[in-house]
C-alpha cells in the first residue's frame, strides 16, 4: 500500500470530505443506540482479527520513519504493540457499554404557562481531530464520535498513514455491518500539509476542532480557524505536601505524580511542601528521586533541606519540563501554596495531600483547575481512569467541556419546550 | 449628576476595572448561598426604595438621547416604566430563590482504582457584558453574574448611562449590606467608545464576553478578541403545521408567533404549511395578519391559496424581517418541512404543531436548534419563560451554553478526584 494517496486538488478534496461528514452527521444523530453499539462492536472485531495486518502496517510506518530520522519520543508513540491493539479493541468495546448521551429528555418541569421545558442532548455534528503519531487516536476518537452520534474527520500524523488507514478500514467495517455510511468516520488520506489548512477553514462543514498536538498547532488553529476547539494548553501540575498530610500517602504520590511517566501532561511537575513537615518529607523523597535521576531544582528552603537541589529560578515555577526535572518549593502553608498554584500553574490538574477534610474542601473548592484532587497522584487525570471509556482530549478550557473530554464532551443541550396550543400573553 | 465621567487614561482605567473585578471573583467563588441570596434580596430593597431615582436618571437618558435623535424603537428600549423597575426588583428576588448552582459535588462513582471521581459546579470568573439600552439588562446580568459567583463588568448603551449608574448603585448597596466587594458588579462609567476595544483585549482579566448588541457588535469581537463569548446571531425562527395539526391550535400559535412581538429574537420569520391542509389553514390565518397589517410573502403555492399574498425570493426564506413580514413556504410534508429549516434557519428556535407523537419526536430530534417546541408558540424561548429567572442572553452556539443563558451557563464543572493515597501503576 503506498502510504501516500495522490490528490491532486487538496481543496475539493477536503471539501468532499466535509460535504461527506456533513451528510454523514445527520444519519448518525438519528441512530439508535443498538446501531451504534453494534458499529463499536463490530469495529473491535475486526482490530481484533486484523491485528497482524495492523501491526504489519504500524512496522512500516515506524521503519520508515526511523529512516526519516523521527526523534525516538515520537518513534516511541508511534510503534504500536499487540497490547496496544488489543486495548483499542478493547476501548471500543467499553465505550459501546457505556449510556448513550444522546436523545433523552431529561429535567423537564412545568412552567406557569403551561408548557414544559426540558432538555435534550443532541451531538454536535462533523468533529475535525488533528493529532500525532499515536494510532491508537484513531480507534478512540472515532469510536467516541460515533457513539456520540458524530461524524469524525480524522487528520493523523503523516508518519502514521498506513496503521490510521487500516486502523479506519476496521471502523468502516463496523459501519457497514450496522448498516451506517462509511462517511461518519473519515481519515484524511494524504500527507500534504495544505489538508490541515483546508480542514480548519471549513467552518460550513465542521463544528468542533480538537487540535492534538503541541503548542504550536494550537497557536495555528486560533489564528487560521474560526471553527471553535477544544484545546489542550500546558500542564504544570502541583502537588501539595500539607502539614497535615500522612506522609507516607504523601511520599508515594509524589513519587508516583513525577516518576510513574515524565512525559504525560498530567504529571507533576512543581512540587509544594509546607514548612512545618519540609524536614520529614524532603530528604526521604529527594532519595528516591535522586536513585531515579530525577534532577531536583529548588528555593532556598529545599536547597537547605536537601544538599544536591539546585537553584530554582522564576522560570522553573511556570516550566511543564516534561522531563525528569522537578521544581520543589518550601511554602507556608495552604494559602502560599494556592496563592503558588493561581499564580504559576496552567489549571490542569492539582492535588493536595492532607488528613485534614476542611483543608481538602478548601483546595477542592478553590483552586480553579480542570482537576483537583485529595490524596491521590495527578495521573489519573485521564479520561480512561475518571471513567469515560476514552478521551479525544484534555481540555484546558473553562468553556464547554473542562478536563478528560469524553462522549459528553462532544455534545451539547438543547431546550425542547412541550405544549398543547400555549401562546405568549 | 454627569454622565460622562472625566476618564483620561481609558487604558489604565479599564485594567483596573479588569484586575478589580479578577480580586473580587476570587471572593465571590468562595461566598455561600446566604450571602449571595442576602446581597440580592437588598439590592431588590434598594432599587424598589429608589424607583424615582432611577426613573428621574432614566427620564434624563431618554431627554438626551431624544434630542440627539436616537432612532425611535432604541428609544423604546432605553425608556423605563414604574413596572420596569418593579420587575427588576422582582426578577433579582427570583434569582435569590433559584438554586446555587455553585460548589456541590455531584455524579461521585468509585473506580477500580479506589479513587472516587466527581464534579464540581465553579464560576467562570470574570463576565463581560455589552449591551445597548435597555437598563434593567444592568441589573438581570448583574443579578445573574453575582448568584453564579461571577464578578461582572457591565458596559451598557452610552444613551443608558444614568440609569446603569444610578441600578448599579443599588446593587452595590446590595454587595455591601452582604459585606461582598462593590467591585463584583462594576459599570463601565464612561461613553468613549475605545473602552469597548479595552474590554475586549484584556484576556487576561475577562474570561468571556457576552455582546448583546447587533451582528456588528459580534463580528468586532470575533475580529478584535481572543476572549470567548457566548454569542447570539439570528434568529430565522419557523412554525411548521403539519397534516396532522389541531387546526385552531395552529392558526394561534402561528398568530401569536408572528405578531405578538415583531421586533424579538424568537418571533416567526417563515411559516411552513403542509400541502394537505395549507388550504383550510392558509386563507383564515392571512385574514388574522392583514387584519394586524402584516405582509405576507410567499412561494406558488401559497400566492394560489390566498390573493394578496406577495412573492418571495429565495433571499426571503434566509431573512430575520424583526418587523410585520413574513414568509411563507407550502411543503410537502413534515421531512420538507426539517430540510427547508436546516437550510435556511438559524438554529434558534423551531415548532411543529402537530397531533402525531411520532412526528412530534421526530421533529425535535432532528431539527437542530438550540430551542425545538410542538404545539407550542416560539416567542416562548427566553430564559424567564424556561424558568431560568432572567437571562445574560440567548446563545445560537452549539458549544457550552445553548439557548437562553441563565445560571448554569455562567458556570462551568471540573472534575474532583477523592482518594486515600492511591498512585497510578
Amino acid at each position: 500500500m503506498n502510504a501516500v494517496a495522490e490528490i491532486k486538488d487538496i481543496k475539493l478534496y477536503m471539501r468532499g470530505l466535509g460535504e461527506q461528514a456533513r451528510a454523514a452527521a445527520r444519519v448518525l444523530a438519528r441512530a439508535d443506540s443498538a446501531t451504534k453499539d453494534h458499529a463499536l462492536a463490530a469495529a473491535a472485531a475486526a482490530i481484533r482479527r486484523d491485528a497482524a495486518k495492523l501491526l504489519a502496517a504500524n512496522a512500516e510506518d515506524v521503519a520508515e520513519a526511523r529512516a526519516a530520522g523521527l526523534e525516538p519520543a515520537l518513534l516511541d508513540r508511534l510503534q504500536l504493540t499487540a497490547a496496544g491493539v488489543e486495548d483499542m479493541a478493547e476501548g471500543l468495546e467499553q465505550i459501546a457499554r457505556l449510556p448513550d448521551p444522546i436523545g433523552a429528555i431529561t429535567d423537564v418541569h412545568e412552567r406557569p404557562s403551561g408548557i414544559r421545558v426540558g432538555r435534550m442532548r443532541v451531538p454536535l455534528g462533523v468533529i475535525g481531530i488533528i493529532y500525532e503519531s499515536r494510532p491508537n487516536v484513531t480507534a478512540d476518537a472515532a469510536g467516541l464520535c460515533l457513539k456520540s452520534g458524530n461524524a469524525a474527520i480524522l487528520r493523523g500524523g503523516s508518519e502514521a498513514l498506513r496503521a490510521n488507514r487500516a486502523i479506519a478500514a476496521c471502523m468502516h467495517e463496523g459501519l457497514d455491518a450496522a448498516g451506517l455510511p462509511r462517511t461518519a468516520i473519515q481519515v484524511v488520506a494524504t500527507t500534504d500539509r495544505a489538508a490541515v489548512g483546508e480542514l480548519l477553514s471549513m467552518s460550513q462543514y465542521v463544528d468542533i476542532i480538537v487540535p492534538r498536538g503541541g503548542k504550536g498547532l494550537i497557536e495555528r488553529v486560533m489564528q487560521e480557524s474560526r471553527i471553535p476547539m477544544i484545546k489542550h494548553l500546558d500542564g504544570v501540575c502541583h502537588v501539595y505536601i500539607d502539614d497535615r498530610a500522612d506522609l507516607q500517602k504523601a511520599i508515594r504520590i509524589a513519587d508516583n505524580a513525577k516518576t510513574q511517566r515524565y512525559g504525560t501532561c498530567n504529571t507533576m511537575e512543581t512540587l509544594l511542601v509546607a514548612e512545618a513537615i519540609a524536614d520529614q518529607v524532603l530528604p526521604p523523597l529527594a532519595n528516591i528521586y535522586f536513585d531515579k535521576g530525577v534532577e531536583l531544582r529548588g528555593d532556598a528552603a529545599a536547597q537547605k533541606l536537601v544538599p544536591g537541589i539546585k537553584p530554582a529560578t522564576e522560570e522553573d515555577w511556570y516550566t511543564e519540563y516534561l522531563a525528569p526535572i522537578l521544581a520543589i518549593r518550601v511554602v507556608k502553608d495552604i494559602d502560599a501554596a494556592m496563592e503558588h498554584i493561581a499564580k504559576y500553574g496552567s489549571a490542569h490538574t492539582d492535588a493536595i495531600v492532607t488528613e485534614d477534610q476542611a483543608r481538602a474542601q478548601r483546595f477542592l473548592r478553590e483552586v480553579d483547575s480542570s482537576s483537583v484532587m485529595v490524596n491521590a497522584s495527578t495521573r489519573f487525570a485521564d479520561g480512561f481512569e475518571y471513567g469515560l471509556g476514552a478521551e479525544v482530549g484534555i481540555s484546558t478550557d473553562k468553556l464547554h467541556a473542562r478536563g478528560p473530554v469524553g462522549l459528553e464532551g462532544l455534545t451539547s443541550q438543547k431546550y425542547v419546550v412541550l405544549g398543547d396550543g400555549q401562546i405568549r400573553t
